[in-house]
């Protein structure tokens, strides 16, 4: 097994990829010890994000077996470290992609630790230590309180459990970008999935128009009536995309599937700005006439730092903005990976890890 | 023929292409008469500009023969209209791309004429009477005062032509992304042709610390020792680029030729800016990755506003700035645009439209 965990003490029970299949089966690592610096978190809830797929599947080769998945975690702290002020046994907590950063850099001294060039991500990182992290597919995660936010008292564990990863995905590039300080203007929104239909639930507390661009005609109903969208236009109909030319003033593209930014481009007014969140297999298509000729802009994001990370929290906690989820137990996890494969769910699907939901 | 000159009287030598061979010879064409706005222009000079050689040769599929291409156009004013206030008879003058905008909307109120979705442009456009516009590559022009700005007079009016379109085409972006307000920055120039070297004498001029990215290491010492670069990097040695990651705050990007945006993006640091003022007829290749994990930024820009140009034009009077050229006769168009396809030109060919250069 590829794993090294030196000195790791603490067994734990979860559920792990092995080879490129990507099946997902009942998998016992360690963890270790809980340092000074950090909490151990019983886990409740976790997210299934894309990303666990082209992990588990090993789309970006990179993906070190056995994989234990997962960075939409939310549970209870159970034992905290010497140096830990912010949090005490009990409470209710989340963690999302960060597991560590260098804490030296611009980056880090700033709270953007997610663009700090030594960055350990919560699950198939390699930690200070030099071991292999583990995600939240699992019944317990240590974690070091930096990387750790509080989870408001009004929201259910479950539903906010994605918002970890696609919630701050949509976050910090809407508040980097002003979005949230331009109420009244025109935001489209790429593909109604996991982010997209978050992105609408911010961007409609923030006072902003939202237009949903989708292939799938079938969403509009969804989009506008229940979600709260102002206007829908199918990306495949040439006329709708020709009616929309020029009329937004941000573009929050979430697609993941290989694609071509120049029609979307279109829809920009000049100077408009469009915001890349997904991460395509391939490189994207941009042809350089609706970039140069509307001065448009593109520009990427991933995820947010942990200042911010709690900051959206306490606003997903005002406007009481969750995710729309299905939960799932954990020997139904390849059946979750499969229909996310296929695009079937509405519109996260959250692993029920300490079989809390009764529903099921 | 395809052109329609409506009640155009003024006949004119110029030069144009007839089919896309690209070939150029000379050709008589009718001019509308010097309107109550508009300049009557005896070009000296023109330049040759790689959009010249596009049309020539129809690459973009929109080129209407005979096509009269130029538009870096210099010469003295010989008419006025009635309400024309701001130039007379004997002014030295230029004109770049724009003949022509709505003069209403948003843009055109701001002095942004260059992203009015009515633009007309100095050749291949149609121009309100219906008439095809023809460029410089001639012995007169009739032009709205608009969009003619004055020359310096320290300038001379040969090197000063190609700032019309390459000088304009990279000071707007420079100034747009608060590069010209940046002294001490890094902006890395990939390409040093006719904007790229352009560009050069901006940044410098404004204290910014340069670094060439260019695919030939043939020009290290003249980018170093004669233009005054800071920095060379070969783009196609792989050391030198890893050695320039996340070590640049602004890229502008000159290349013309297609080409993936990836490996570039890696040389910004977080947050950095890419500006595209090429225009490769494919689509530029993306990748995510680099995107996303640095929140970089790409941004498009063509040419600028006409107060912009002007503002430009008076920067290179006080710092001295006009373009490296050869002049070459008008019989040596063929040749000029052959030698421009090779790369074979430092830095821009300008044609001595009036037969004033007595050195050739």
């Amino acid at each position: 097994m590829a794993q090294t965990t030196p000195n790791h003490t603490q067994t734990v029970s979860g559920w792990a990829a092995h080879d490129s299949s990507g099946k997902i089966t009942p998998y016992v690592f360690k963890r270790r010890e809980n340092g000074p610096n950090d909490v151990t978190i019983e886990i409740l809830y976790c997210g299934i994000c894309h990303t666990d797929l082209h992990h588990v599947r090993n789309d970006w080769g990179i993906t070190m077996y056995p994989v234990v998945p997962g960075h939409e975690i939310t549970g209870v702290v159970t034992k905290v470290g010497t140096n830990v002020t912010r949090f005490k046994t009990g409470d209710r907590v989340g963690v999302g992609c960060l597991a560590a950063s260098c804490l030296e850099c611009e980056f880090c001294k700033s709270s953007q630790e997610n663009y700090c060039d030594q960055i350990q991500f919560t699950y198939n990182g390699i930690f200070w230590d030099g071991s292999i992290t583990y995600g939240g597919y699992s019944r317990m995660l240590v974690a070091d309180q930096r990387y750790v936010v509080r989870v408001p008292e009004n929201l259910p564990m479950d539903a906010v459990a994605p918002m970890l990863c696609a919630g701050i995905t949509v976050y910090s590039p809407m508040k980097d970008t002003k979005m949230l300080e331009s109420p009244g203007k025109k935001l489209g929104i790429i593909g109604l999935g996991g982010l997209g239909h978050v992105a609408v639930k911010f961007a409609k507390a923030f006072g902003l128009h939202v237009t949903i661009i989708s292939t799938s005609p079938s969403k509009e109903k969804e989009a506008k009536e229940r979600l709260g969208a102002d206007h829908f236009i199918v990306s495949t109909d040439p006329k709708q995309m020709q009616a929309g030319k020029r009329s937004l003033d941000f573009l929050l593209d979430t697609v993941s599937a290989n694609h071509s930014l120049g029609h979307y481009l279109e829809l920009l007014k000049v100077n408009g700005t469009m915001v890349i969140v997904g991460a395509p297999e391939k490189p994207m298509e941009l042809p350089s006439f609706p970039l140069i000729f509307g001065k448009r802009t593109v520009k990427g994001s991933m995820t947010g730092g942990m200042n911010e990370t709690q900051e959206m929290m306490d606003v997903c906690g005002k406007h009481n903005i969750t995710c729309d989820i299905e939960v799932v137990k954990p020997d139904q996890i390849n059946e979750a990976l499969e229909r996310l494969a296929n695009n079937d769910v509405r519109y996260r699907f959250v692993i029920d890890i300490a079989g809390q939901s009764s529903n099921l």
